[in-house]
């Protein structure tokens, strides 16, 4: 499924802000005439951040055949969010934790600020030296602990895998698709924060900083709005 | 100049709507300490259509370096809304009236719906004939009574010439680029409306929509989320 995040307060379903969980959860309760249902996202994406690839699953009771089941959801929903397909799982899958992979995408406008690009793309002035970005990238890859990319100090580990790490020129900017096990908190718009200072000449190089297992020594956590959930994976 | 024309009623000062020129008008009144500033721009665009390459002129007695005038005016615009560059002008320069040409560009999503680009493309679904489509964009070349894409009945003469009409691929969907020497109201909306008719089968060719001089032979006026003004050409 895909949704601009531009009006939501993420995907978590919280007391006093408008998520996608419950705008998504609302619909769904329309559709099963009053009956509540509890959805499970393959990710919990941030305020801002957008989705072109994100999987729910739940459980139902209805008699819609699985290929309109899309379709009827879609009547529930405003037109921020888009329900692409639905199919029938097994009773063990779990959107999340079944998930083998994930790939997400940061898209940079540079240099130039283009208004009607502001809800969907980061934006960063001045000179950048993308050969030393592309190869800070590189650096990326492999088994690792990604401490140095989260301040959320709550996780059992950080090691993950980072299969892929690209950055591309845009007709606007560029962009950076990264795809991984799994990603802790804020990990992606930290390392464009940090791809963003070493193309800006920071002296320090992405093996120190993941070496540093510090939040102290990556870059900013980049705005939201550049952010999209591409895919998840499954086996 | 460029703008995100989503939240405004188009380009032209309304008495109960928000328009561009209000707001930049406002901004200019600001900056002149209070007082009224009229600007003209060169394409009155419509609510909804977007600018990368507005330009307007108007009259100032401030003694602001003409290098820093754009960025004085942007501190007093909103985010959808900037002004790239400001150069002093010949007193008989008009921004609408010396113009010699204009580019327009539409951005259409296709065939799949992106929730995040629903303020910045048009929308369609089904196959297209290509092929058809870019030998119907050709015919839009030259010099010739365009009335027939147009509702607007105020005209003096509806002859315009068209020097560029190209039809590309992108990454959601595909583009059409027209350059020409002007444009009636609505005219790129509804060639774009005729190109997807025409893609879509129906078996009336540009050349006769043209000949017909008649606006109920023309396809569809689309939306104007997918139209940008994106840059007028001066002497």
């Amino acid at each position: 499924m895909r949704y601009d995040g531009t009006h939501y307060h993420g995907w978590q379903r919280q007391p006093r802000e408008r998520s996608v969980q419950e705008v998504l959860e609302d619909s769904l309760k329309s559709l099963h005439n009053g009956d509540d249902v509890t959805i499970y996202g393959a990710s919990r994406t941030d305020q801002g951040v957008h989705a072109l690839g994100q999987v729910f699953h739940f459980d139902t009771s209805l008699e819609i055949p699985i290929e309109r089941f899309a379709l009827a959801i879609n009547t529930y929903l405003p037109q921020d969010i888009f329900v692409t397909s639905a199919r029938r799982v097994d009773p063990a899958f779990h959107a999340r934790k079944s998930a083998v992979k994930k790939t997400y995408v940061y898209q940079m406008m540079w240099p130039d600020y283009m208004p009607h690009l502001r809800t969907t793309h980061g934006h960063v002035k001045g000179t950048l030296d993308f050969e030393a970005m592309h190869q800070a990238a590189t650096a990326l890859l492999g088994t690792q602990d990604f401490r140095s990319f989260t301040q959320n100090a709550t996780y059992d580990s950080y090691e993950r895998t980072v299969m892929d790490a690209t950055l591309q020129r845009t007709e606007y900017g560029f962009s950076l698709t990264i795809t991984g096990t799994g990603f802790l908190r804020h990990m992606v718009r930290i390392i464009m924060g940090t791809l963003l200072a070493i193309g800006q000449g920071s002296p320090i190089s992405m093996r120190e900083v993941l070496a540093a297992q510090d939040r102290q020594v990556a870059g900013l956590n980049v705005a939201p709005e550049g952010l999209y959930l591409q895919q998840v994976d499954y086996e």
